[in-house]
């Protein structure tokens, strides 16, 4: 257990007191959703749900609990049967259908080990539980890095592999293509069918929008309302699909990462049925849980959690109000809630083979729990990396939540990134607005300064727009040489780039306030009868083949450029519109190599005197520019066209 | 000396090689401007200028280095009578014209003590110089802190007190009242003469823009270009006449602030006709000292100095660049001119009993100087205080430069406090834009999370407008009580509150870029005949009358509120406009006293429930307005008037 609660009971069981009947005990074939790996000799057994689904040996933390949810299950005895896995005790909340079962498994082996409950007066309950062994390097795996470029895919609008998925009896939103907010067919199958165009276009990690169960009436597409967090919303396909594009992604060079949503639930989560504990949920001071109209919904004043000055209460509303009604709040204050999220999070990594956490509505959360979640999960993988949602364009609020950084309340978060919210809005805003003296290209050279803020600003996740954000190329005024410049910052900055799923091809959505359903539009091609496909670079515009050109390119440059995934950034004030910035694969760039990116912001063609930039570019008197392959002279001047991005790498810049 | 320089020839003189004719000693009764204080048998002796014009026994500092300037003084051999002065050596740069005396008071007791300067072939010269016994107490004098007020005086735009200096033969400009950027004739003695005036409006620290002289053709009334470091403007009065007025002010319980500029110089100061040296003005790589047409401005590109991506290029052009071709940008990293930077800061507190420095353009100097320069004068006086000019709205920024800031880059600067030019801005903004989702209330309310950046945000010296602002009345739209919420805003920060002259008052100005020289106007009643008086209480229109009453009140209440002074602050969400701030004397609100702010954005009355706040006051049931006097109760809720700041003090709030 990785917190504990002095109020609840913890009962200690002898497993000697108890008898296992032989026929209950059977070993599952593989992982399957919920609560098919029971078996036991009658129905009321059959309805018995235990998660995690499974367990694995050998891992960092060895105690594990299991939630046990079942008819006044609460008032069974249990006991193990199994070599060397050990019980610890139980917990109970006030609902008697829950038992929380603890569990060491410090140096068992792979095994399925017998849980019987045993209950006066009611028939004995037998159920056999996997504890698998892990797969080899699983702990040492390397998670998304500044050498990744990730591509963030909404599956329900990416493509539609399996169009027989659609439609599923036991989930109530059916698919509708014709309505934005609707569920339009994008799965898995679809994703595993667009590996080689991913992989081909420079694509390294997949950060997939959630893909957990979504049994919601509606708005059930986005994934943010989990109803079953150990199952794989059927419409996208089976848990074992999800491993399967893990797998194979993994054989083209791409990793994945997962949407992680631990503050809220969707409102037809299991758990509403009945509720673990009265505490499970967060309700307005007061109110009781089941009280289904007693609701504060969150403030979003995300300041009141580091506000030196903020009152206590202003701080609870932010984090214990819900999003919307439909998305109850969940009480991470409560240890056995804290303990299911974490294991729930491990066990994903370790079952889908990820290579990566996108936590969503970070700060929302419990700042507690938060800590104990990050450094659960980082423990059991130390090389692994997780990205936290701060959705702020003020840098000192996100920094505030990055391991590392020196908090003045001395609040230490474990989280090593964030997405980069301030300097994506600082990027959109350079780009779209007029130069001034403080604006344009100089207010994206100021900003940058801020990164002193940070406990590691290379560590952030930049992008050029994800599913919540208007489209780039709408944003930049459907500008080629703008939408090409911002994507050319994202892929050359210090930090771990991120792209949005058809930023490749220009996709476009309006510019004033959100347009989810129709930022998320269908990906050209991923549907069968699809006029336009990218899959098969069919129907594109010039412009969006050009833009298409440029991604490649550039992605698959990035591959090994050295000076872009490890290395020294430097950058001159900006003049007339045209900044430049270079990157060195040392820090100090000390070293030889360059990659100089010279943005000129304005429609008018420049001779750039180099002289400037000969304290980095040392005598150099040669360049290839990294989109045409052209070699380029260094000479006093260098010809730069009208609005656009010029990428230079240089080899022996000393 | 404070800094050496490898580069320079340090020579050491045995003092018992000189001679010292016994004629040229000559006790100076006080110590009067420039060169006066030089005696001997010769006019050449005569045209010697030495500097600092006297120094004190018992400095914690003991070394001084005296400046000396004349025809080929460089060549001569200089020796020193004195008791327990110690002659430590001689710099000398390539200009022959100046010499540097290296002298030691270390346990010498006030003299006047004699310094020969003798060369072959040219008459003897000795001239008297002073070491005087310090003020009693003058080491341990309490700077300006979170007890005061500070009121912001243009002196030639305040009281024109003494109408015969307007004009002086020596000084270029002449006194013309009616052009906006002119001299128009305010002075040390109008000063003096309205201290009885600040002193019942409640002003306890005056910060007067720079006195020194500024002997240029025009703008010469703003100060900031100084062309003598050692002398009083004579248009404002003299040296004893600026220090009459601390010892007056010091009566009144007022304390003198003086506006010091490091940076650089008046064109026309004495140094530019015969340069110290080389490098005392910084031009452009490779021009000449000469050549005054070698000038490159300052880029202004503050950030460069903190931006770990800069290159050395763009920094130094910010720093070394000049503001306008008036005035020349100093070297600070030439070793004499920083020790006569120093010597002169500390002459002057010394001097005029000063109780704080406000350092003009700060980040603009040399920043390893201004570590040495900070630390010199906080050496000398521990309970000084000295407050840096950073202009710019980010609070990362102004953070960099304050003492006990933990910079990225190593940088440590001593400098206790800054202008809040970033709460400023965002304090206007809030009163001036229209409520909204993150604007108005909201965005003050949120602002102050940034706090969290500087390591002593209590401080900085937050205010309301200054000589380079527009005028508060006029940029809240002419709003009487939008005006007295931003003045009630500063002075109940968690800040040292500073205010311009004339706010009181509502002075106006236009609004859109710069207006120096409206945004300066005379104080009404300053200059003899003036239709309107503040100082006799004559011509006000009601609404003047009202800030007036409204100022006086608030700062005589400030005067005793210890709440105020030292104390802690919480503060509440905003809702619907309204926005709660309390104040507690002890920073975790341990204590009972407390002083409630509510700031009613909206034009509307609002009946504010105050369960929300019961928190931090308690069981309180009554609270004394601090404007009107009446006795408030606090009850279920709380009649609150449309727009407008209620203040009110409550003694038992627990």
């Amino acid at each position: 257990m990785r917190r504990t609660n002095n109020k609840l009971k913890l009962t200690l069981i002898a497993t000697s007191l108890l008898m296992l009947a032989p026929s209950a005990f059977q070993v599952m074939a593989s992982v399957q959703p919920a609560s098919s790996s029971i078996v036991s000799e009658n129905t009321r057994a059959q309805k018995l749900r235990i998660e995690p689904l499974n367990w694995w040996t050998g891992m960092q933390h060895s105690q594990l609990q299991l939630m046990v949810h079942g008819e006044n299950i609460a008032k069974a005895k249990v006991s193990v049967k199994a070599d060397g896995v050990s019980l610890k005790g139980v917990e109970t909340t006030e609902n008697p259908n829950y038992l929380f079962v603890n569990l060491d498994t410090q140096g068992a082996k792979a095994q399925t080990f017998k849980l019987t409950f045993e209950q006066a007066g009611q028939p004995q309950i037998s159920v056999a539980y996997e504890l698998l062994k892990r797969d080899k390097g699983s702990a040492a795996r390397q998670g998304f890095s500044n050498k990744d470029v990730i591509y963030l895919i909404t599956p329900d609008r990416f493509a539609n592999g399996d169009p027989t998925n659609d439609n599923q009896a036991d989930m109530i939103e059916q698919a509708d293509r014709s309505n934005p907010g609707g569920r339009h067919g994008g799965d898995i199958q679809g994703i595993i069918n667009s590996l080689d165009y991913l992989a081909d276009l420079g694509v390294t990690q997949l950060w997939i929008n959630p893909l957990t169960e979504n049994n919601q009436a509606e708005y059930s597409y986005h994934g943010y309302s989990v109803t079953d967090h150990y199952r794989i919303d059927p419409r996208f396909g089976s848990n074992d699909d999800y491993r399967q594009l893990a797998i194979k992604a993994k054989e083209k060079g791409i990793g994945i990462i997962a949407d992680v949503v631990v503050n809220h639930i969707g409102s037809n989560h299991w758990w509403m049925d009945d509720l673990p504990s009265q505490d499970w949920v967060n309700r307005p001071e007061g109110a009781l849980a089941q009280d289904s109209s007693a609701i504060d919904f969150t403030t979003h004043r995300r300041t009141t959690l580091q506000d030196p000055y903020a009152v206590a209460k202003d701080k609870r509303d932010f984090s214990h109000g819900w999003f919307v009604e439909s998305m109850p709040d969940l009480n991470q204050e409560q240890p056995q809630l804290a303990n299911y999220l974490i294991q729930n999070s491990i066990w994903w990594v370790e079952y889908a083979h990820l290579s990566g956490i996108r936590e969503d509505t970070y700060s929302y959360a419990d700042k507690d729990f938060l800590v104990d979640w990050t450094r659960a999960i980082m423990a059991e993988y130390p090389k692994f990396n997780i990205v936290g949602e701060e959705w702020t364009g003020n840098p000192i609020t996100v920094s505030y939540w990055q391991k590392g950084k020196i908090n003045k309340d001395g609040y230490q978060s474990e989280l090593p990134s964030l997405m980069d919210f301030p300097l994506y809005e600082t990027l959109i805003k350079a780009l779209s607005e007029e130069e001034g003296w403080s604006e344009g290209m100089m207010r994206l050279y100021e900003f940058l300064a801020n990164d002193v803020v940070y406990a590691d600003p290379t560590q952030l996740v930049l992008f050029e727009g994800n599913h919540d954000t208007n489209r780039l190329y709408s944003l930049l005024g459907d500008n080629l040489a703008l939408t090409k410049m911002a994507l050319a910052y994202v892929l050359t900055s210090n930090r771990i780039p991120q792209i949005f799923y058809g930023s490749e091809i220009l996709m476009q959505s309006p510019t004033k306030d959100r347009n989810d359903g129709i930022t998320r539009s269908d990906f050209p091609g991923g549907w069968q009868g699809d006029a336009i496909s990218v899959f098969d670079n069919k129907g594109l515009s010039d412009d969006q083949a050009s833009m298409l050109n440029f991604t490649r390119s550039l992605l698959n440059f990035r591959k090994q450029a050295d000076f872009i995934h490890s290395g020294g950034l430097r950058h001159y004030v900006p003049q007339d519109g045209v900044y430049v910035q270079m990157r060195c694969a040392k820090q100090d760039c000390s070293d030889k190599a360059r990659l100089m990116v010279i943005y000129n912001k304005l429609d008018k063609a420049v001779e750039l005197p180099l002289a400037r930039y000969r304290d980095l570019l040392g005598s150099a008197r040669a360049a290839r520019d990294v989109i045409s392959g052209d070699t380029v002279t260094l000479d006093k001047t260098l010809s730069i066209k009208g609005q656009g991005v010029t990428l230079l790498a240089i080899e022996e810049a000393k």
